[in-house]
């Protein structure tokens, strides 16, 4: 483990520097858990409580909040607290554990595959036919990329994850582990006799942009012809549903347990919260915002924000629940 | 990629042709994506407006829904849009990814292991003590079945699946990527001291019949004692979970992210929608239908379909939210 | 399969035995399945009157409730039925699968790892740089276990599961199939154009307690910086999403499709619904029950149980939820 001094510290952040310490620092903790060696962080006059009793000795401070830094101690002033917390996480970073092979031995890959320079392929991994991987993709131990599928560079793949035929992913993409990419949609019609389920066949695919994040164990079903496409920059945390289909654009956020059924649209800058589930065939338009738990019954208009099941107008939402709490306290 | 002619597509739906094209059609695509190789679907005036402004050549239309064909262009005239494209579809389906090898050398299989005819294995695989694989069932890579496993005839299971002990599994089953059967139900006691939890033992299993399907990354626990039951032809959507020793009638379908606690029977066709949860030791007869986002917290008769959280009839929960509205209006 | 007489079965559970019956058990099973062979269990006045119906030779019955065995028939009067029956299922209890190997030639163990007395790895598992593994641990296949990871004494770790980097577990703890262990928490900040989504390192780990069971499919992220913690003794079941930094104290029981969105802290013995989530940055403090299917948006204190969306005392949702249909009637 590195350490580092102060002044190197600083010199990511660019802050202003009261107090001093000559305590080399070697990772970033929390006030309550942190050692001399660690560096910790005061976006908020709650932490500020906490810092004469944390044995930290450095903290990145925002600068509207005043704070003594006491002996042997120091505080860096910054704009945003949270914003150089990033940058010193990425100071710390250990980064990603290191392949020691290019291509382990253990790896089946089709001879049809095509893979670009620099691509890391653990052990277990199986690569179909005919699927191509960008310069500089890492994709770590039991990974599976079914036929006809291309990667982009720059990409990580996670263990666990599987990308079913015929999948296109940009670069920088992130795929964490467990991760389903292009299962059949769920659709099935009922049977000639009226008694049963015949499946509908899904014979189109998923296309995802450049710089798209995928949680673990979330899925992305394959669309039932054409494409279910997710957009440039998409973030999508864990355990998320994205039903056939569906559309997202650029930069949206899905959180966890978050779910779209199929042929939902999503705008640009769609914020979709924690376990909030939209119908199939709605349209979100561009910088929505969905507050967590909430149900989205039909379109919402550009801009707004709902929220409640089932979901309206976030204002008049809670305006809901206020009446609802004062009529339970009559009842 | 083949191409057909527009009377090679007609044999498959038997429609009647409005307008005639000389262009060939290689897939199906929406009406906004479409070039003139392919052909889409109009199922309701939405979508017949997009028409003139497509470049699809030819379009399945219904046959209530008036339009022009143009020049160089086709329309087919049906009964059901939505029918005649899940034929279509089938007509255009590339199929599945096809493993070269039946059994693939880095398969591990186990001696005692029983495979049929016509199976295969991709690479990877795990194939326990004792299982038994019907014949002309496709193992994708990647796959684990634990001991005394045994799955039926003309079956698929894709990639990162895992198969536990002694699960009963039907003919013609699909199971998507990193679905779990058989993990052990969630039940504990509290230890003796009352400090803490005890695991019960969950030594029951899985039995699974014919036609089912089930979802990426969902989850079937097994039963405490005894079993837990899925009926022929239903169908389970992505991120299902099913708790421990609950029975699922014939052909029924529960939508993304729904759930079922333990002990849950349903009756045949019974559907659940997404993120719909059921509370554990209740009953939905035959017919059931809970609505998208609804906590059922107790037994519903045949056929009634319930809705919201608490659910409770669906029409009387549609009145509960338009009062609430009102009285958030008053707020 | 192995018989046993009633008095073998009873020498296990202390009861007192009422009528007798020649035949041997040598399963437990439901009162309406049950064959001659098989041991029930009748712990409510329901399930008394299947008694009489029922094949079953045996049940072990709370001594509260009256009925008479019938011939060739036995009940064993207990206390509670419910703790006999779990341990007559440890009695009964198959065991799990056993690896013939220890470790499995396809494993890939680096050679930097370290694997205490006992071990048993399953085939295509990989095992990363620096890895320890305590001694009577079971790894079924295809797991992976990233670098630099402790894993302890006599756990067991089912098929699909990856543990990413960085990862300490405790002793005896169980994971299910196809979890993602230490995935990096979702954290994004603004790009500095103000138009896209920076990702923000996530360098922390995801440290596990003693005695701590993870349900299939279940997920839960490393810590931002610093670490995620689940202490000892919690019960975690399936598709469960558990936020980056986020701290769970001992005894905790989340039930499937439950959630914390991040830096959320459960004191000790805190129970939370199916489905139900809470809000990041909140702490449920100890013996806090959260209803299934809540929403928790605030800090809830010791011992309270709340309920609903939004969540609150649950005495309050009671009345809240029975207004509400009174006022969905006059509507």
């Amino acid at each position: 483990m590195k350490s580092y001094t102060i002044a190197e510290i600083n010199a990511v952040i660019n802050g202003v520097v009261l107090g001093n310490t000559s305590n080399e620092i070697n990772a970033p903790e929390q006030l309550e858990k942190a050692t001399i060696h660690n560096i910790s962080f005061i976006g908020n006059r709650k932490y500020a409580k906490l810092w004469s009793s944390s044995k930290a000795s450095v903290a990145v401070i925002d600068k509207k909040i005043a704070l003594e830094p006491g002996e042997n101690r120091a505080l860096i002033q910054v704009e945003s607290a949270d914003l150089a917390m990033a940058q010193i996480l990425g100071f710390f970073n250990p980064g990603m554990p290191i392949l020691d092979e290019e291509i382990h031995p253990s790896a089946v890959v089709h001879i049809s595959a095509k893979l670009g320079a620099n691509v890391h392929l653990g052990a277990n991994c199986y690569i179909g036919k005919n699927v191509t991987i960008g310069d500089g993709t890492t994709i770590y131990p039991n990974v599976t990329v079914m036929d006809d599928s291309t990667i982009g560079m720059g990409c990580t793949i996670w263990s666990g994850t599987v990308i079913r035929e015929r999948t296109i992913i940009g670069h920088q993409c992130i795929f964490h582990t467990n991760v389903s990419i292009g299962s059949d949609g769920f659709g099935f019609r009922p049977s000639p006799d009226g008694r049963g389920l015949v499946k509908i066949p899904q014979i189109g695919n998923v296309v995802i942009g450049n710089g798209v994040e995928i949680g673990a164990n979330s899925c992305v079903d394959r669309g039932k012809f054409s494409s279910t496409i997710i957009g440039d920059g998409t973030k999508i945390d864990n355990l998320v549903q994205i039903g056939h289909n569906s559309i997202l654009g650029r930069s949206c956020i899905m959180a966890g347990h978050s779910g779209l059924a199929g042929s939902v649209t999503l705008g640009d800058g769609v914020i979709i919260g924690g376990s909030a589930s939209i119908k199939d065939h709605t349209t979100l338009h561009s910088g929505v915002t969905v507050g967590a738990g909430s149900g989205v019954m039909g379109d919402v208009a550009a801009g707004k924000t709902v929220l409640g099941y089932p979901a309206c107008d976030s204002r008049d939402m809670l305006k809901q629940w206020v009446a609802l709490r004062k009529l339970g306290k009559g009842a």
